[in-house]
C-alpha cells in the first residue's frame, strides 16, 4: 500500500465531500438523544441507529449491542493484517439542553452563525465523535482499506456515568482488543493551539458524618460541655491541609510522581494569562500549594477539597444551639501513581484519630479512580502529534488536564492501552451550557487528522 | 388586707381552675409565632393580641405596643399604693421548630403524654411566663386586687435578638419603673430540685460567610488553583480553639471574673451525676475546657460554638465542585465580665486575619449581652426562696445557668434592678430541639409559686 500517495486521495476525497459530512453532522445533531431525561428514551435509540447506519455506509460492520441501559454501537475493519489496531471511543448521547430560552436557536435545531455550528452535542460529542467515522469512510472510499485496524466503541450513557461500559469492555475484551484507544471528547489549548491530553487526574470521594449529641442541643445550657460536631468536623477539615496548602493525609506524597523538567518547562512555556483566569474565576488572588504554578496545580499536583457541607441551623437569623451533627463531602485529585483505594483508607484514619471526645463518625467511601498519565513519547503518541500537524497546520501542544475521564482508566484496567485524547474542541464551546457548538474550521482540520492519524500509526509500527 | 387568707382563697382558685389554665396554654402553643422565620410574621402578631386579650380577662389593662419589629405586650396593675412594684418579663415567640421530622406530635399541635404537654414553647417561654399571667388572675378574681403593684413586658424577639427590647425601655422608664423584675424562662436543678438562677452567661452572635469563585467551581479543572471557601471556613473554625478547649480569640479570657472559692464548692455540693448526663445527652463523654467541671463549664465559664454551617452541594451523593461560598453561625457564651461589643470586634479581626488568598469575608454582628450575676442575699431574692418553698414545697437550691437572658442585664443597667430568676422548667424540656415539653406538675407548682410570690414580696418590704 502506498500510504504517501493514498492519503492524497483522502484529503481530496475530505474536501470534495466537507459540505455533506457538515448536512450528516446536522442530521446526526437534530435528534434529541438525552440520556438523561426518559421521555427521550425513543430519540437515544433513534440516535444508535443512525449511527450504527453511518458505519454500514462507510463500509465497516457496525452493530448495535444492547446493554442494561442504551446500547452501544460497535464497529470494525479489521483487514490490515499485522498492523496495530486502535479503537475510538465516543457517545452518541447528549446534555440535556435546558435552560432553553438561553438558546438563540433550538438546541435540536442545528444551525450555523459565523462559521460555528450550533446545537446540544455539536462538540460533545457527536461533532467530534464523527470525524473518525468520516476518516475512516474516506479512507475505505478512496483506498478501499485502512492503513490500521480500527474499532469502534460509541455509547449512549456518557452523560449519565457511563453505567454499563465496563461491564461491556470485560464482557468483550477479545473483541475489544486493540493497541491504543482514541478520544476526540475534549478541548484544544486554545483557538489556534490544538493540544493532546496525555494526563488526567483520577479522583476518590468520601462523605464524612460526625455525630455527637443524639439531638441540637441549646449552646447556652449545654454549650462548652461536649464537643461540638461543627467545631469539630472544622477541625478534621483544617488538619488536611498545612499552612502551604500541602495535603497531610499520611502517605499521601508518597506515590506521586513528580513532574519532570521537561512537563514544567512545557507547562511554563503555553500561553497562560493569570490575569484572565482569575477574572473568569472572579477572584483577586490564586491560591494552591506552595512551589507549584497554577497549571501545575491544576493539572498535575493532588488536591483535597471539600465539595459541600452542612451542619446544624442554616435559615435566617441567629440559633443557638450545638449541632447533633456535622457532614463534609470530600474530593482528593489524584495523580500518577497514587492508589485512590489506599489513601482513602489513609483519609479515613486521619480523620477518626482526631476526633474528640463523645464523638462518633461515619465514613462514606463513595467512588475512586486512579490518574491517567500517558508516554509522552511513545510511538502512538508520535503518530498523533504527526496527524495533528498534519490536520491542522500547526503542531500540538502537549497539556494535562485536572478532571478526570473514567473511561480512560477503564481502557488502561481492562483492555491494557494508553488512550490518545484528541480534542477539536475548544474552551469555548459551552459545552454543558446553552449555545453549546463547534467550530467548523476544528471540524474539518479533525477530519483531516483523523485520517492522518491512520495513516501515521501504521507508520509507528515500522 | 388579709394576706394570709388572700393567698388561701388564690390557692383555691388556682386549682379549681387548673385545667382551664392547661387548655389555654394550649391555644397560645397553637399560635406558630417564630420570630426568625419571616413566613410566620401574622402568627407572631397574633400570639401578641392573644396575650393581650388574656391579660384583659385577668382585670388587667393590656396593649399591645409597636416596636421597629414584634410588638411589646405590655400590662400593669398598680392598685397597691405604698407596696413594692414587681415587672415581670416574659417572651411570647418560639425558636424554629427545626428539624420537623423529628418530633413525634407536631410542634404547633400541643399533646400532652405522660404528664407532659409537648409543643414548641411549652417551657420557652409561653407555659412559664403564663404562670405568671394567671396567677395574677387568681388573686384579682379572688382578692379584687394584689399586695404588691405588678407590670408586664412580654415580647415577641427573644429568640431573635430582643433587638427592640432596650428601646423600649428607655422610652418608657416611667412606666416600668418597678422595685425589681421577675423572670420565669430558666430551669429548675432537677425535678425535686426548684432553683434560683442567680447568674446567667452573656452571648455575642454573628455569622461568617467566606465567598470564594463567582460560582461553584469543577473541582477537576479548577481544584487546587484558588482557595476552597469551605475549606477555608472550617481552618478559621479550627483556629477559634486550642488543643486544651480554651478558646483562642486575643483578650478572650482578659476580663474573666474568676468562680470564687465559694461558688466552687457550692457547685461540687450539688447533685450531679456525669453518666446521667453523658446518657442525657447521648455522648459517651463529655469535652470541654480543660480544668473545670461540668457545671463550671455550663455556667461559669466562656465558650465558642458554631450553630450552623453551610456550603456547596448538600444533597445526595457526591458533587465535584469547588464552592463558591461557606458560611458559618457561631455564638460565643460570655460570662463576668467580658464585653461583647469588645469581644466582637476581637472575633471579626482574628477571622479577618487569618483569610487565605483570593477569598473576602462577609462578618454579620448578630447580637449581643454582657452575663449577669445578682445579689444572693437581697430582701427580693429572700421573698423568691419562700415563694418557691411555699409553691414547690421545698426550698430552691441558688445556681447559675449557661443560657443568656439578655434582658436581665438591660434592667439592671435601663432600669437599675435585679432580676429574679425563678426558672419553672427542666433541664430535659428540650428547649430550642424537637419534642419541647412542660411538666404539668411544674407548670402548676409555678402557678403556685407566682401567688405566693407577691404576698412574699410584699412581706419583705415590711
Amino acid at each position: 500500500m502506498d500510504v504517501t500517495a493514498s492519503v492524497a486521495a483522502v484529503e481530496t476525497y475530505l474536501t470534495e465531500h466537507a459540505d455533506r459530512f457538515v448536512d450528516e453532522l446536522i442530521d446526526l445533531l437534530s435528534i434529541p438523544s438525552v440520556s438523561a431525561q426518559p421521555a427521550h428514551a425513543g430519540d437515544v435509540q433513534r440516535a444508535a441507529e443512525w449511527v450504527c447506519d453511518q458505519f454500514s455506509s462507510a463500509g465497516l460492520a457496525g452493530e448495535i449491542i444492547p446493554t442494561d441501559g442504551y446500547p452501544i454501537v460497535y464497529a470494525e475493519w479489521t483487514g490490515a493484517e499485522g498492523a496495530p489496531t486502535a479503537l475510538v471511543y465516543g457517545h452518541y448521547d447528549v446534555q440535556p439542553p435546558d435552560p432553553l430560552d438561553q438558546w438563540v436557536t433550538p438546541p435540536f435545531e442545528p444551525t450555523v452563525r459565523d462559521g460555528r455550528l450550533y446545537a446540544r452535542g455539536a462538540t460533545d460529542d457527536k461533532g467530534q465523535m464523527f470525524t473518525h467515522v468520516k476518516a475512516v469512510e474516506a479512507w475505505l472510499k478512496t483506498a478501499g482499506r485502512l492503513p490500521v485496524n480500527v474499532k469502534f466503541v460509541i455509547e449512549g450513557e456518557e452523560e449519565v456515568g457511563s453505567n454499563n461500559l465496563d461491564r461491556f469492555l470485560e464482557d468483550n475484551r477479545e473483541r475489544c482488543r486493540c493497541d491504543v484507544a482514541v478520544i476526540s471528547d475534549t478541548s484544544q489549548y486554545g483557538p489556534d493551539t490544538p493540544a493532546i491530553t496525555y494526563g488526567l487526574r483520577g479522583i476518590m470521594a468520601c462523605e464524612v458524618t460526625l455525630k455527637g449529641p443524639k439531638q441540637d442541643l441549646h449552646s447556652g445550657v449545654f454549650g462548652g460541655s461536649v464537643a461540638n460536631p461543627a467545631n469539630a468536623l472544622a477541625r478534621l477539615i483544617a488538619a488536611l491541609h498545612d499552612d502551604e496548602g500541602r495535603v497531610r493525609i499520611p502517605g499521601f506524597y508518597d506515590d506521586v510522581v513528580p513532574l519532570t523538567d521537561e512537563e514544567r518547562r512545557n507547562f511554563a512555556n503555553l500561553p497562560f494569562d493569570e490575569a484572565s483566569y482569575r477574572e473568569s474565576l472572579g477572584v483577586n488572588e490564586v491560591f494552591g500549594e506552595h512551589g507549584f504554578t497554577t497549571l501545575e496545580r491544576r493539572w498535575a499536583r493532588p488536591t483535597c477539597d471539600v465539595n459541600g457541607m452542612i451542619s446544624g441551623y442554616t435559615g435566617e437569623g441567629p440559633k443557638t444551639i450545638v449541632p447533633a451533627q456535622a457532614t463534609a463531602k470530600i474530593t482528593c485529585r489524584l495523580v500518577p501513581d497514587q492508589d485512590p483505594k489506599a489513601l482513602t483508607g489513609s483519609l479515613r484514619s486521619f480523620l477518626k484519630e482526631r476526633l474528640l471526645p463523645g464523638l462518633t463518625i461515619d465514613f462514606v467511601d463513595q467512588h475512586g479512580a486512579p490518574a491517567v498519565v500517558c508516554d509522552l513519547h511513545s510511538p502512538y503518541m508520535q503518530a498523533a502529534r504527526q496527524a495533528i500537524q498534519a490536520g491542522f497546520g500547526t503542531p500540538p501542544v502537549m497539556i494535562r488536564e485536572g478532571g478526570s475521564i473514567p473511561v480512560a482508566g477503564s481502557f488502561k484496567e481492562i483492555l491494557g492501552v494508553d488512550t490518545l485524547l484528541l480534542g477539536w474542541g475548544q474552551n469555548s464551546d459551552n459545552l454543558h451550557s446553552p449555545n453549546e457548538s463547534f467550530r467548523l474550521v476544528d471540524f474539518h482540520h479533525g477530519l483531516a487528522a483523523s485520517a492522518h492519524l491512520w495513516a501515521a500509526l501504521a507508520e509507528q509500527q515500522a
